[in-house]
């Protein structure tokens, strides 16, 4: 039996600030990825977001970015290891305020942009947030991309981890994601992703822009909460996952270490 | 037997600027506020300010503010009741994952600067504030202004609360302090500080400005961790008070609903 | 001959957040607020605005307001008469970086929401802002809502002053907005608001609340950027203004002292 | 004849925070870095520190930054060209309000921290820099590394440059300085220190850690207003400077294209 957990970035408004559409994605996905007021979101936005995903029985995690909120935690910055672990902490504790006071259980925590692909790559930093992670509490799943240092850091520091796919990525021989800079880096044919995706799931192999197959662990997919086809693409890829025989249930519910 | 908890504000450091002397002032107090990152404070101070607390034995309290870090979080704002709460909840939950992590326990909230003062006269904000640190956690103990809405919507939520005095301010008669727009707000005098707490915490009484005697709680005594003379001063109450038969302890080991 | 400004509150946009339909609203008003980074804006989307605005011809404006993005600067802040003239040369100063580099010519200045609304009752408040805006340039136009202590302050301290009203909220005998937490303080038909505005134009009166005629200066009104219907009230304004006779012109084309 | 410049940065203080000993400092050098409210400083104390600038009659520049007030400006941080532009351009704009309200004139710019380390390789971003600077005010003097990108982007823009030396760092046969993680990277003797400064500006000449000669290009440099010993330094230095025939005057009085 195939199972895999489909998550996506949540609680990203700001004050006045509208991103995403939250509650009609949250119909969708079986985890969710809340902001912590970093890179987005902020404490009202936070409470909700927590409230809404409890009412979707959908998995809780802490989405920790860089302190860039102008720049959307997008933009890389040199940040030593202490600082990358202090702020991870603090970002959790803060998400796990709202988790607490609304009866909820925190599930994972997945870094936000910069901070993610930093961590797919530099080992101490990928090291430092394991062990925030951790050392809030040795329970929570660690996402990171497939193949990643954060996965392999995660899973040395005893946490159990969820390799992350994307369904509209391209992937490098290596397994690292084309780069967004290269013409062939996003697949926009709603059928070919989701073709990427269960093969994926179901071979554990993908097809690399440099035509050869290569292998990769599966046990989430990202999908996106804004844009003009987000609803249309949740809906479309859970109804093609079901009818290929795949089971949607949150990361928390069925990972292992 | 008298018993009286010494709190200090600490942890209001921010990144290359530093505010306060914690490591000398924690030599002498009971209890540690530290800042939480809006009003002051960040990740890696809030760290490093827990786990000097824990060294030296220190109840350890979360100090939220206002998100005014240039104001010092001393500049009134109109929030709603719901941002307060959701503040609150943030605030804590940042400063608790530092304490999970150090292997602590938080003891008590107390708010910072116009949060504090603010919610000593506004009901309504007053009540979100207790409510938040109830819903974190049942068992903490709310420091508020002795005689204070915040007191009092602390014991109506069923929390703990601690009643703060002020060594170096002046009372009016209907409890409150006297402003620091007034000649007469301060009192500079050590010897005549240490008198006042000293007949507030045996007596139950201060003298107010209007020369009148008015009843007053003790629980906690909060005194400054910089300027010229915070250490001295530190030294000078903890001495005096000890040779009054007084018992310094953290509030969380004598408090009582 | 009737001559009005029409101006909105623009530039609104933060990062990777989007806020008001400044592109269509353009075409409709003749002064631009521009936000400059402190309530909302930040500099790539301040140099754009200026850009937009300076193609479309319209009077270009600073729009500055409180250091709270979180609370878009409409929560009130307890901020001393220097803070407030330092804000306000700091936030001018930022947006006539765009100015003088996009070769435009600043018109006016208008504080934002909270500071706007503080500054129309609080005499010193106002009169800091007022000097603020003349030390930076005596030739701005500083603009109040009507009557206002702002208004008065631009007045005393030399400025070219614009008297604004607002089509879609009711006043009161005193010459004040209704709150907004009044049941009829907004005048949500179109033709009804337009109605009040066109009375203030020729005939300086508007009918208040309490049923009486009270007198009103008209330099300018403002309109609203987001929304459902801002876009067809602009288009509706604007023909009804010129069907009436009444001129449309930037502000600094037609204002004296 | 030879001329030098002195410079220092400053009013890198923060609502209630303070770095720095201005007041002193300012007695020494002949021209100030002035920080714009991103890495550090606020609108109050820029006022104040331009005023300052104006009563000891040293000259005024603006000392943009990254958006990071957490880490002063100093973590690196992946901005676009264009976002370097414009943050710049506010930058500037802003203390322009300050130096313009004030009385003054605006002399130079000086990009702080990791800005200032990043333009001195990345030729687009020094470019985009120089543009900023430039589109602003066409006769400001740039500041830059001797021998680096902004140096020369500032050059073909058409700006009046200025080649900053460091007394107390050593130099790397490429003219780049030794990375402060090396162990000989700083100079801490004061006479060695002030010697290598002389050569450089009487024979353009330093010496290597590779203990080799290279030619380097010195209008201005840097001294320290922190850390125990800079008032000492910058009395020092500037007594030798003087007693070996140098004169010490502000960059905008001798610098030619």
């Amino acid at each position: 039996m195939h199972i895999v957990d489909l998550n996506c970035d949540m609680g990203e408004s700001f004050g006045r600030y509208t991103i995403g559409r939250d509650e009609e994605i949250l119909k969708y996905v079986t985890s969710a990825n809340i902001a912590c007021g970093y890179h987005a979101g902020d404490p009202t936005t936070m409470k909700k977001t927590v409230q809404r995903a409890l009412e979707h029985n959908v998995g809780i995690g802490a989405h920790p970015g860089l302190p860039d909120l102008a720049g959307f935690g997008r933009r890389p910055m040199d940040i030593s290891e202490e600082e990358a672990y202090d702020m991870v902490v603090y970002q959790i504790g803060a998400l796990k305020g709202f988790v607490d006071t609304e009866g909820g259980r925190l599930q994972h925590v997945k870094p936000h942009g910069a901070l993610f692909n930093m961590a797919a790559k530099d080992q101490p930093l990928a090291r430092a947030i394991a062990k925030a992670v951790y050392d809030v509490d040795p329970e929570l799943v660690l996402f990171g991309l497939a193949g990643s240092e954060l996965v392999k850091a995660g899973h040395e520091q005893g946490l159990k981890t969820a390799s992350e796919v994307f369904s509209d990525r391209t992937y490098q021989q290596d397994g690292s994601l084309t780069s967004r800079r290269e013409p062939n880096a996003l697949i926009t044919d709603h059928e070919q992703a989701v073709e990427q995706v269960i093969r994926m799931i179901k071979e554990n192999k993908v097809h690399t822009v440099q035509d050869t197959d290569i292998d990769i662990d599966v046990h989430t997919i990202c999908i996106h909460g804004d844009g003009e086809s987000a609803i249309d693409f949740a809906n479309y890829i859970t109804k093609a996952l079901k009818e290929s025989g795949i089971t949607l249930q949150s990361i928390g519910e069925f990972i292992t270490k």
